[in-house]
């Protein structure tokens, strides 16, 4: 069992650590990293050691956090993770598994935290663990540098979708405010993570919009991509995960597919439902997976073959939905 | 000479009127209209007399905003305007020339107001004409209700994009918390506004992104689209607006342009710049103004000629912001 600690609890242990590891998530998205990098530019900044594993590579667009990374070269005192909700998902590549099962404070925004840490701080009415964070940095009588509020920034911004999704409150607004006020870049910040792309994803997303259709009486609509095409575009395959919500933001789709050729051939399929549909049931049907709203699978075969069985799942699902709305 | 008021002098004014009518750009966008909408609320709720006047229709999208519309039923106390830099951006259509010649009340966030009213608040520091006025509803004591905040914050979102551009200050976030606090309904605009596109938008983007072209060493980057392929797209022309944000948004672009011809024939060139490159400098030669970063005018010519010029003014402020750099 966990104990649940408040803001000031949290910054209390924290500052009563000489050294402190801290954890992000696998597969690190800007709250992982962010939080990471603030809490670790905080505790440099008390005097402490501190570093930041993550069994990831930092991605290179988020580069400019500049934690210190940890190679093992101090035992820590105190191990804390940030925007964890589970073990699972601290992956376990290199250093990690040796402290992923010791953690003593986790400081998470995840409503379903496993509670593996001793001491636990969680608010699932933060947008971001950011959120959290930067109310625990003030708390431990830090200074927020420009440095530290671009780091919250990052992880406040990216995980609101710039403050467009449901989870941004007024309280989300004020940090942001007061992150301004500390000096948080936020033109060149919003520029990298949300304005920029490559001439190479410019040109891949003239090609799969290009190919739009809509199918099931406008209730489902697709784009995709084959492997020529991707080539062609000049885009890295991993930029080209924006694509996968072009469908389902049309007006009365209720399913939006992407396909995408993987170089060995076969199709990877995004599937993304709006409220009331499940992305997820489409996607089991086909041997894939995911959540309610998101979910995939990858399949063999032509395009052809491989959009008629989608469509097929897609239209059994969504005839169940509309059923039972009625 | 206008004179400048304070927003304490503004709300007084806008209290002593017994009725107002509240013009609109022409062309309008989320913040006029989103302005003029909560205006009216704000005067509705004090009592007063008051209608929305505006040379085009409200685009469908905005018809939440739910203003009345003035028919010459009464005759204004006070005309105030909203959100209007200049005379010219008022158009001719309609009662507006009435009206537009006698502002008592000019309520703005642009640097460059001509001044063409009696009284004028300006505020170039605020992002949107709405967070100005915001704090004018609050000082005329009117309590800002869900209509009200709902109005407010579409001026706010949409003329920031969703606080992503850099005219977004500490205060844009402190009033849009303000706002979600008065109950703006947040999920609802947003996705309304930002996340869910027409089948006919979607056809009017994939038309212009197939006429992406680079000029200018890669420093400029633009898009077009003709009154043929508008009407062809299905798409409302007042939709086209977040066309004018792609071509800066590719990587190394300095300066991105949108051409839409207008249905007379006319070409609406809307001017986006990155940081160090004032887009109202090559507005300006042009005939037309705005911000530093966003500005726009209107030429008559063929597609050829209009680029060409535009691309003339361009890269003539693209030398000197190099020059003034090194």
């Amino acid at each position: 069992m966990t104990e649940a600690l408040n803001v000031e609890q949290a910054a209390a242990r924290l500052r009563q650590a000489g050294s402190v590891l801290i954890l992000c998530h696998k597969n690190p998205d800007g709250d992982t990293i962010g939080c990471g990098s603030a809490l670790y530019h905080a505790l440099a900044a008390l005097g402490k050691t501190a570093a930041v594993l993550c069994a990831d590579p930092i991605p290179p667009r988020f580069a400019y956090t500049a934690p210190r990374l940890f190679r093992g070269e101090f035992e820590p005192e105190l191990v804390a993770a940030v925007d964890v909700a589970g073990l699972q998902l601290f992956g376990d590549k290199g250093l990690m598994p040796a402290y992923s099962r010791r953690v003593d404070l986790c400081i998470d925004h995840h409503a379903g935290n496993s509670g593996y840490a001793q001491y636990t701080l969680v608010d699932a009415g933060a947008a971001a663990a950011a959120e959290l964070l930067c109310q625990v940095i003030e708390a431990m009588g830090v200074e927020l540098t420009p440095q530290i509020a671009d780091c919250l920034y990052t992880g406040l911004a990216t995980d609101t979708g710039c403050f467009r999704f449901s989870n941004t409150t007024a309280r989300t607004h004020r940090i942001a405010a007061r992150l301004i006020e500390a000096g948080a870049r936020i033109e060149a910040l919003n520029t990298r993570l949300f304005a920029t792309k490559s001439r190479g994803q410019m040109e891949a997303e003239r090609i799969a919009r290009s190919h739009l259709e809509y199918h099931l009486d406008g209730r489902c609509a697709l784009i995709w991509l084959d492997r020529d095409e991707t080539a062609a575009s000049g885009a890295d395959p991993s930029d080209l995960e924006e694509l996968t919500s072009l469908p389902i933001g049309i007006e009365g789709v209720k399913v939006g597919l992407t396909f995408r050729q993987q170089p060995g051939g076969s199709w990877r399929v995004s599937i993304r439902a709006a409220h009331g549909v499940d992305a997820c049931a489409i996607a089991r049907r086909l041997g894939g997976g995911g959540h309610l709203r998101a979910a995939g699978c990858e399949l063999l075969g032509t395009l052809d073959n491989v959009k008629q069985a989608v469509l097929a799942e897609a239209e059994a699902v969504l005839d169940a939905a509309a059923e039972e709305e009625s």
